[in-house]
């Protein structure tokens, strides 16, 4: 059911399965290609009236005989006829020349065939399909899935190289200069009233009242004393979860914006985990609530006992002083409204405004990852949260250039979105966004451990395992909805603070490594929740903010700690910053069955073939000559139970249990 | 092929085309159901905070576990399960309430069963799917096809059951007040130089610079003669192209906004014409450029006398006064810049504004149809489309509030959008488009004269029609990309001033009546092109301006017109008004082979079923037990080649020929 028929094999069966769910019947590797990496886009870099080629490939088993360009220029469509670029034993590439009139241009192509056609592999070809970001479809689709060229300033060079180690600062390391009682909780002299000080080996509460009150004292000294284990891993930005006073320790109840919490350190030890950063070359992203504060806010506080005070105007209050709008309806969260002015002034536009000011020295940071950025100026009639994001941008700019950073340097704007992000992604606004919707969500669907009922879509049920087919579609359809740069400058994490943890939810090592190597080599900055490369596991989000075990690290203790799970994620997390193409390529899917998903990441400099197995699966047969200028395989590691095996232009894959290999395609030439 | 098998009959193969390309694999009919119609859908009307009563059937073929409610308020969202409301032999209806918290509520339903389950028919059922206005996918998807509630003012309740009938008013009628020569020519006193006078017989040229120059002397009077034409085929709104004096016979490049093109009759006879057609209870739609003006409007020669004029900052000169940006280049209609606010205020703010002005007495219309729409504001980095069809709606609201129409009369505003408007119809601007991307093409491409090369979609190049299977998802998923009153009160043409005629696609009077079926059932406001109804020719959309044969009408001359096509015109569009469930009932698709579509429209007072054949097709069967409470059948119409049959609770609908089925389905309670 797996297998995906060189040319001269038999015809595949109609089932579902077999076809991957595909519209067409057409096997994916028969299919034309096109994505928005640089072998299939080239020309000037994005900006208004640049020009690009754009490039369609169609292997030798489809049997094109005419292809259109389609775009949308001032809300008007054109179209244009491609020409053949350049053709060999395998394929012909197709070229046509787009030019950008407005800052976001959508494009997608016609491809026509004779009628009749039957393809090697015995399906039926379309004589009409068009071609998306969605795969290829033989009927008229609406332009949500089009391939789109950006005029916005893109994200920073960077991003794309990025690997994100998250920090929740409370629980990955104390610092020496934390002082401790004699059982080892933490005792500093300013220790807030709602604090329960806990031992750094004691199991975090699931649940209830306890959960934002246990304080393990983590700092960020003590986050500086162990980059060393984060630059091992291969990561190269520090996202920190909010480090602003507050009245929890996970600090999305900010009392205050203009300092660092006294109790990880202040001011000055953010500063020096900055500078100790880059130093090495590597990044800060921080984390703003522009959606609320908390209550115990100094804006909240001067709110509350005064109806005519400036800061009344920040909040929604229904009936003053108790009554008022917040995040979920929790009432230590009041919610903030963007319409007003002195709000935005500081909190997000300028170079004095909150956002500004941390990403200005000394502190420095690198970019902003925004809480709750789906419902930040959401308010029934009102609908600010693009404006808001733009204005972030604009302040991100106005910072650059005052501190002289060209683009490669300046910073990096992420929006936490649990679900459907893609109608806030346009490019002008968020970089990118979370991607719990694009990827975590669909590996976890698909990697699931099948005898646990978690229930991880945040629906009132638990919900069965999906077959790759299914994750496949929403892989490929769902990010299909936003621009390649949105999609690819957005983080990729496998778990966070807000969720059960990985190995919870997948329930097996193999099944983590196919889980780390998605994260590694799928588009989308992977990001990895501090604790995850150790097999750590967590029922909840609350549950999975347990300390940093250090102690068992520093031993390589493998009674506590998955050394084969940190083994792998150093090597594959090491793929990435190796091989260009899993960092910048485009995105070409070759197979996806029950259990297998196959693809390739594509570049100049070489493509990457992926191979994702969630359990044992039959061998699937990848004949080299149907990839373009039947390219030179090197099988180049191998994880879990998943295999490859190059014979003579065949590639053989399969797998005795979960896990990923790796090959490399070189050009044949 | 086209089997939909009742539950007691075989399993259907699982080719792409029995299935219908869904993916599920489960028959249609076997699926459950929501749609936007009054039986899914109950409560207050929609308005910010009010509550509504959601309702899914599932019949009994299939084994929902359970069902949740995924909404988003404020950005995030919120999910519910649903509980049974009523359960007979047939299926289960489900509930759950939701309430409107922003203007645009969309909402979406999660389908469990249990892992392995398999349907009467034989087709597994997914354990886990989404069932959104696009249908059921069993993997996650975006938010973009999701049901939809708008507490946005909604179209005026008349646009329900409006049937449009377009025309262009110099080719379809000559009043008695049009002077004529010699030779049966237009010779008024102020016949402009560009203007070649035709007698009425004259074929317009299809090509070259005659086009829009060959004046035939329709007029306004002349329509008003001719009202029982169109009423007598059901029409009961009348749609008319341009009347302002211009520099050409189509009248789309305006020379002045402020009073009715003599040549038409001038202001007193549009206001003669909106009299009469009120008197008859009809309605009047009126079509207006915002997108540009003539080269020959005051505005613009005045823009082009003096640099620092006005009306110079109304356009968008690159050098003045030659070099202007214009609709796709031609220099004869200068692009308005909406950014002007001076502009809008002539145009489009306000009651004094041209749009209040016409829809004010003593003209009175009731509506415009925006020309070039989809281009309005768009230039380069300036968009300001929504904010005119906001700007447009405003100034209707104002003028509906000073002449103390209540909803039920205000104006209807449709913008043309030849290609995907389903991103500009959001609710609070257009209330609907020209549907050519929803309803026009998808038809077309079905019904196409398979003999004929016509290029249809606007492509370089001759394309192939599609089975019915490619266009019921265009029909389904394109559409579920608008919300449901968006599409509804869209208009659904067959063919129009600017396509080839409906006949000429089709090339049979078979093939036009399964069109015209199409037209009268489909969701959307059904407008007819005058002399469609006469099986009237066109190769493009100049050769379709050919005027009316009133002659061969009036003597109703087989020979000259299709008296068959008339006939059944009458019919179809008669039902239309007959049965509510047509105008205002939900859509429900029960089949999709290549050559045969079949649904209902859902209604409280009785669903009608539609089956429309493109061409001779097998049996299908459709067990009236598998359809809610087990209606009783009636087969009320058939036209052309199509068949139904019922009996004992067996509909069965096949095709000799083209055609189309109407089936009434009332309570068997």
């Amino acid at each position: 059911m797996n297998q995906v028929p060189a040319p001269s094999a038999e015809p595949p069966s109609t089932s579902f399965d077999a076809l991957g769910v595909d519209a067409t019947g057409v096997p994916l590797i028969e299919q034309p290609h096109h994505d928005s990496g640089p072998c299939f886009v080239a020309g000037d870099a994005p900006a208004l009236d640049a020009r690009s080629t754009l490039r369609v490939w169609v292997p030798i088993a489809y049997p094109a005989s005419a292809l259109a360009l389609r775009t949308v220029s001032d809300g008007e469509i054109r179209t244009s006829e491609l020409h053949v670029a350049a053709q060999d034993s395998t394929g012909t590439w197709w070229e046509a020349e787009l030019s950008l009139t407005n800052p976001v241009m959508p494009y997608r192509f016609c491809v026509l065939a004779p009628q009749g056609s039957v393809s090697p592999s015995g399906a039926a070809v379309p004589s009409y399909a068009w071609l998306t970001a969605a795969g290829l479809v033989p009927w008229d689709v609406s332009d949500a899935t089009d391939f789109r060229l950006l005029a916005h300033e893109p994200a920073p060079d960077w991003v794309d190289d990025a690997i994100v180690y998250q920090i929740f600062p409370d629980r990955f390391s104390r610092s020496t200069r934390m002082p401790l009682d004699a059982d080892g909780r933490p005792a500093p002299a300013d220790l807030p009233c709602w604090a329960v000080p806990m031992a750094w080996e004691d199991e975090p509460a699931m649940h209830g009242e306890l959960t934002g009150r246990q304080f393990f004292g983590g700092d960020l000294d003590g986050i500086l004393e162990r980059l060393d284990h984060i630059a091992l891993l291969g990561a190269n930005t520090l996202y920190l979860t909010p480090v602003f006073p507050a009245g929890s320790v996970h600090r999305y109840d900010a009392s205050a914006f203009d300092h660092v919490d006294p109790l990880l350190g202040g001011d000055d030890a953010l500063v020096r985990l900055s500078t100790a950063l880059h130093e090495r070359g590597m990044r800060l992203l921080l984390d703003l609530t522009t959606h609320h504060t908390g209550d115990t806010h100094e804006w909240f506080r001067a709110a509350q006992a005064d109806p005519e005070s400036t800061e009344a105007g920040f909040y929604l209050f229904e009936e003053h002083p108790h009554q008022y709008a917040s995040w979920l309806d929790v009432p230590t969260l009041p919610k903030l409204d963007q319409r007003n002015a002195e709000l935005r002034s500081r909190l997000t536009r300028g170079a004095g405004s909150v956002v500004g000011r941390y990403l200005s020295a000394p502190f420095a940071a690198d970019g902003w990852r925004i809480d709750v950025a789906n419902m930040t100026g959401r308010h029934g009639t009102v609908d600010l949260t693009h404006e808001v994001a733009r204005e972030i941008r604009a302040t991100m700019r106005e910072v650059a250039d005052s501190r002289g950073q060209s683009r490669a340097h300046s910073a990096w704007l992420v929006a936490e979105h649990g679900h459907d992000a893609t109608a806030d992604l346009a490019g002008d606004g968020w970089h990118g966004t979370m991607n719990y919707a694009g990827f975590t969500r669909p590996l976890w669907a698909w990697l699931a451990d099948p005898e646990s009922d978690l229930n991880w879509l945040g629906l009132p049920m638990t919900l069965p395992r999906l077959p790759g087919t299914s994750i496949w579609r929403t892989l490929r359809d769902y990010n299909a909805q936003m621009p390649w740069p949105s999609r690819a400058h957005s983080q990729n994490q496998l778990s966070s603070h807000d969720t059960p943890r990985t190995r919870t939810v997948v329930g097996s090592r193999e099944r983590q490594l196919a889980a780390v190597a998605a994260l590694a080599t799928l588009p989308g900055v992977p990001t990895v929740f501090a604790g995850d490369e150790l097999g750590a596991q967590g029922e909840n989000g609350e549950h999975s903010r347990a300390p940093m075990p250090w102690e068992a690290i520093d031993r390589g203790d493998g009674e506590r700690i998955d050394l084969g799970i940190l083994e792998a994620t150093r090597l594959l997390l090491g793929l990435r910053r190796e091989l260009v193409a899993l960092r910048r390529g485009g995105l070409r899917w070759l197979h996806a069955g029950t259990d297998a998903l196959v693809y390739a990441r594509t570049h100049p400099d070489g493509d990457v073939l992926v191979h994702l197995a969630r359990g044992a699966h039959d061998e699937i047969v990848i004949g080299t000559d149907s990839l373009p200028g039947a390219p030179c395989a090197t099988v180049h590691t191998e994880v879990g139970g998943a295999n490859a095996r190059h014979d003579r232009g065949v590639l053989r894959l399969d797998a005795s249990d979960a896990g990923a290999s790796l090959i490399r395609l070189d050009s044949g030439a």
